[in-house]
């Protein structure tokens, strides 16, 4: 199913299908007796409320604490592991590294959104310092890339950039791109008020996370945590009356989300 | 009117009369020349923004600062402080001991509310000093209690942790339970979509704080905050399209909720 | 244009126009090849979300970041600086003072937002401390003015106290009063569910500090950010079915507010 970054896959008939196969496995985990899908989610003060309902409106359970002396029990018993440099008061700038230590003890896949990071020469040492410890999936924006890259967001430099770093990554835009420096997926789900709402690309990234608890190939993860986001931002853009109510549209499309919708609306390739 | 737990009572058709009561009380204070109830909550990161919205929705005042140095002038000039352990940060862990002292100092109720101690043990050491510094109401939900008490969240244990630790125990679930080591009240209002969006829980104890700093017995205030919540969220689950309309409907269904109709949805006993 | 507070404008017809006129030119920078306004907003934790939402609302692109080594960056590629007391933890006061002289020295504005000044005096003291780095704008309500000058908010004191600071104070309430110690202007748009939805005045005021980031008149800026607010808010009340639903609905009318509509509905004397 592998291909080429040089040529770029025209047509994956199964990306709906595993999409709508991760949301119906999240989803199903809160009938008794499965344990839930755990997120822990260090993430910037503006995205928390958004992230953790987010979760919740697909059945996972978010913890979000930054405290250093708790974020190793929280993430010990996640699923997987949110890091977003968003904020970084001096709490977060301690857990983090622990919290990136404790998924790694244990096995489980962590996601690192660097926002901002081209804005701020100490969140941009640190995010790099953070890279290193190998996050399963980087999400990011193309000025972010940049940053991180030292390169423009082509696809050429955002495939070999996955490479070279070895991890999946979900460069989101008016078209997502997701790699994992063989494949390049396309996601063109969304709608142009998910860019006036804050915190989206940060919520979205939550459910990449709460996806690669449940499914081993990150660009799978990924792309379907993107192509659930996305095709729920497009439902909610249909009766949002403008971005004030686009918000709670997306978190009931969210949360609404057939896989028989996902798979007519998905705009993957 | 106070009956032992071993026989339940089925039937107090004076509480909503009560909860109708204090819900005016609290509105009545905007009006001119009437102080209005001033709570302090210092609250975790996800659920500031919603406890404020439903205190100004009742017709409170919220403050929410979380310095230590401004800790006590807030509770001071507070009706009720509430303490919520889902944020750690070094300030609030400076602070909430000094806002307690200061709601003690002055006579002032407090609510402790204990979020993931069931995941954290420095959160449960904390969470214990605390319950030592006698809130007048510990509002939890069974993972919650059974970290604390040591015990399977059973009607038997929860009224009688209530009885040893000489705190109201509000105990939320599909079903509430309201004890104060004698009675045992279960309200059973409540939808199913409160579940699935963050900070429901954190909000509904901030009402509990604002009823408590009108009414003194602790086993009213709290049963009547979780009364008013429980038929809030029984109307807005009739009209929200998903958990996103359901947390602005929940806010004008508290804001609208009027005593006739506190009065003919609810269930409690 | 400028006349005496002793006798008070009745009538300025360009006043909505120059509202109208700064709006669209923050909208208009989001096309492509213009830079938009970015506001560096260092604010309470209930605001975050609600701040960041209302710039992105108008085209504004807002930054949030309250950790100190990164507040000099943030705040130098910022168009303009709101500086909100409402949240004062050890980082925030670490990052403040650097902010202030980072937009100083940039020769940009900022805005001072002394949230509950009134309510403890380490913030009071703060707040004349930052009131000595000259913000081009004061925003603040009656009871947070009276703390700060020492004396009761009348008009004469409110124009008297701008004079003597040497900055433009806005007075929100139900009519605000916008002065640059030389003029007093009344905003009378507004509506009374605006008071019931926390941190609508800390959200104003990042507007305030967008439309100062445009045009060098504090006094223009101020009330054409509050005139803006106050039409989006008559038109959010006549939908809402209260406070909850009066949010969404109030940054969807910002979102969408016209030209027209401002001037056909704007009471500024």
């Amino acid at each position: 199913m592998r291909m080429a970054a040089a040529a770029l896959p025209l047509n994956f008939p199964d990306r709906p299908e595993q999409a709508a196969a991760l949301l119906t496995r999240l989803r199903d985990r809160v009938a008794p007796g499965e344990p839930p899908v755990r997120v822990h989610a260090i993430t910037n003060a503006a995205a928390q409320v958004l992230t953790a309902n987010l979760l919740l409106a697909v059945g996972g359970v978010p913890s979000l604490t930054t405290a250093p002396d708790e974020a190793t029990a929280f993430t010990a018993r996640a699923g997987a592991l949110l890091v977003n440099l968003g904020t970084l008061d001096a709490d977060r700038r301690a857990a983090i590294p622990w919290a990136i230590a404790t998924a790694r003890a244990g096995g489980k896949p962590w996601v690192l959104d660097p926002v901002f990071v081209d804005a701020s020469p100490p969140r941009l040492e640190l995010a790099r310092l953070c890279l290193a410890g190998q996050p399963a999936i980087l999400r990011c924006n193309g000025a972010e890339f940049a940053a991180l890259a030292g390169e423009e967001a082509t696809q050429v430099a955002v495939v070999g950039f996955a490479r070279s770093v070895g991890t999946v990554v979900a460069l989101t835009g008016a078209v997502d791109w997701v790699t994992d420096g063989e494949t390049l997926l396309r996601v063109e789900n969304g709608h142009s008020l998910m860019t006036r709402v804050t915190a989206m690309g940060c919520a979205a990234t939550a459910l990449i996370a709460a996806f690669a608890a449940l499914e081993a190939d990150a660009l799978t993860a990924a792309a379907s945590a993107l192509l659930v986001v996305g095709v729920a931002g497009d439902i909610a853009g249909e009766t949002a009356q403008g971005p004030g109510t686009f918000q709670p549209a997306f978190i009931d499309a969210i949360a609404g989300l057939t896989p028989d919708t996902l798979r007519s609306r998905a705009r993957i390739a």
